[in-house]
């Protein structure tokens, strides 16, 4: 596997940014992906940075055993949203600045069939949001428990540490969160359904965190006819409940069923 | 040289965080260092981070011949001020979290006479106002062109690319900002004068970005009788003038004459 | 979590060295540790290197559970000896050099009992090698399907890509190693038993690169009367197999049941 | 500036190995440079490490003014020579390998006359000697303090660290070395002078390791009718002494007047 850790001068927000890329590499666990190489990016939760997320979660083995390339950038709690007067603008960051950076950096393709973008709990508010804003760009999008409604999430404090100043500050008040470009569960219900990448949504069948808001997002698809992928496990909003997503949702990025290249293992052989 | 790279998950901030730690090694260069180590707490400006910094400038060599830990965190545009409302307290970050942490993790020094805090255009004016903030963990401070008014900072756009909204978003109104714990003139210019650290302040003879600012904190520290040590040199606002500065504040920091450590060269011999 | 990386100058291999350092956090996975930290360091196999183990391993999630340190070198496919007429003293970098730049560095525990070895394949050679050549120094060794006999492991070239030069250049002729202080079978089969760490041993059922070793070690140890651990598993030798050993072998280590502590899961809640 | 960090799996050396990679960044030090970007390939000296080059030397500016990318590897002191029996094929690594994984992974350029290899002391041997083997790859070779003549480098002990036990495991005899591939003063005597790529030497007045070498080496380039450019500077075999070399290196290979673009300097203003 090739691994990188990048650092560059990001102009969408004003600041120097690092993330993680992993590569496939032609191996022992032999993914035949070459060069320009399909490309999934994975965008943190709120607490999460990129360290977190590939040494918390088996994101190197899902890169090789797929082939795909992964990128995992610093979400720093702001949603992936933009505020051009604040010069945070993270929506920006990734569906334009995050793309073309990568794209001038590495060897990986630049159509739209071989670019994802994936994330967990605020980072997958994040793809959903930032997958429909770009969907010129990402073909799919894999959301890990994703806090759908902001809204909701600040309501009950013991959900997460995000409470109503924040909340403010990202937001402003509830009424325009709701008629914002930020409201998802309002922009899929809107959307020209040729526009809306193909759609995977994990949950976890005790997540305090998220449940009720992807009970509400998964009903406004179905509502608005717009299909999309299930995966269903037992879990809360951890960690362990995520690892057993990694399968199911880089099997449904990189278009193969589940479970078909999930092992490590070298063969066994008689000894 | 000892080098490391930390993460970890920050309670002040609520998101994962890194720092980069530079740690003399008894060598050639011969620092005769010994843990517990004195520890230098450096604060990147706008638009910077610690790759940037440790890439662009000789800190590791200062690192090595002052013999000093160095640690560099992240500022991210926030000015290493306290936002609570939105879990965003980089100054406690700074003046708790990051000493404590640091503290927990390597075999540094816990003595308010081996640590010290400095930093660089907005680091300098994080250093300048949490040094005096927490006087009683840093003794020292090293202040590189620092942003001493933000107000100044903004009101001329040229200046650096920290505007209106992003000020506002940061210190309020302009008169909520002079009359706030943040404002350092009025800071320095109230304080008894037994709390304030030892102070160093560096600037540059054609710094477009801070000249004025700099200039009106020197007169404030004059009028009140706060003593200083001053460092003019040539140059503007960037990595070529903060090299050159760099050997006088380290030296001050590790409290030697100017330019007696700061050799990597082997002696030269006979051939 | 807080993870970092460190570089440094190493007077034992006469080159700059890189190693990964897990240190448990306080959080909500909430280990209770507390400084000085308990540490085990953990040596990669013949072709591994330290991103590759904490990327491909849930390593950190050990780590953080168990509330250990965990430090990962290089090993430079150098089975971990000493060759000090080539500066290349992998022995003593370990148990030495390695053992006194952490604690140097690191607020980690210098007590026998609190300091413990470990290796995967060639790793798991080089912790029995030193964890015995410096037994006052570690309490505790735990062998992922340990290469206990380099000879067997040349001697079958599909096993591994460890061939003749290699041993040549590495041990000399199959005499030479076999009555060096290399020779592992022979180093526990003659100490004194009072010397010998506590051991643990796990093994894949189709380990076609270590079995025959693994069985001849066994056989030693229990010819010799010493006591030692054995978790077998399914599994051949890679990496699925030795995730598998993560919890028992760390429970070991910590001293704590297998299964007690393996669980990143935030408690379940009604919804 | 683009920096990174990667990790893979060498073939060559069977080993995971890692390397810093520094690409230009289109910014306010404005370099121009497109992709596929124009690349060195800068090698460590004995003992050294990339971490040590890129924060004991000013790399990253260099790459950035001068519009390069920069690729550090690490040399684990084995002169970037081949051995094939021990998997230890360090030259193949360099000029075959590392040139065709990073042209997998990153947008650098694939012809000749935008490649080119660089190296400090033993680096500089090996990119000696490795842009003469792969000149069908290196258009320039850059070479800082080059130990030309391992042989005269072990001879006098209190010359580096690298000794007889070493200069055996890794050469052999003295007669079998100096009728080897790796003999460069040999090779260079006797190659088409149209294979040999542009060559820079820079050395310092009082270098006590390579002094006598690099006037062997010089002599016997004029001898041949080789053309060189030749940078003498003062100074012993230390980072000092190459840092004065960085810009004249670098022009060299970017092919521009030195000192033409050395300054990270923003334009002065009137205030």
């Amino acid at each position: 596997m090739s691994f990188a850790e990048i650092h560059f001068l990001s102009d969408s927000l004003k600041q120097g940014v690092s993330a993680a890329v992993f590569m496939p590499e032609k191996g022992p666990f032999g993914s035949d992906a070459e060069p320009p190489y399909r490309t999934v990016y994975l965008l943190p939760g709120y607490s999460g940075d990129y360290p977190s997320i590939y040494t918390m979660l088996g994101i190197r083995k899902q890169a090789e055993l797929k082939g795909l390339v992964v990128v995992i950038p610093n979400g720093q709690n702001a949603f992936y949203i933009d505020h051009p007067e604040r010069n945070a603008n993270y929506s920006k960051f990734i569906g334009e600045e995050l793309i073309a950076r990568t794209r001038d950096m590495f060897r990986i393709s630049d159509k739209r069939e071989d670019t994802y973008i994936a994330g967990i709990s605020m980072g997958g508010y994040g793809a959903l949001l930032n997958g429909l804003r770009y969907h010129d760009v990402f073909s799919k999008v894999a959301a890990f428990s994703p806090a759908t409604n902001p809204f909701t999430l600040m309501e009950y404090p013991e959900r997460g540490g995000f409470g109503a100043g924040e909340f403010a500050n990202m937001f402003s008040s509830k009424d325009e969160y709701e008629n914002s470009e930020w409201n998802i569960v309002k922009g899929y219900k809107e959307a020209d359904k040729a526009d809306i990448p193909e759609l995977f949504i994990g949950c976890g069948d005790k997540d305090i965190a998220v449940d009720s808001q992807v009970k509400e997002f998964r009903q406004t698809l179905e509502d608005a006819g717009v299909p999309y992928k299930y995966f269903g496990t037992t879990g809360n909003h951890d960690f362990d409940t995520w690892e057993k997503m990694l399968d199911p949702a880089f099997s449904f990025l990189a278009g193969i069923p589940e479970g078909s290249r999930n092992r490590l293992a070298i063969p066994d052989m008689e000894i």
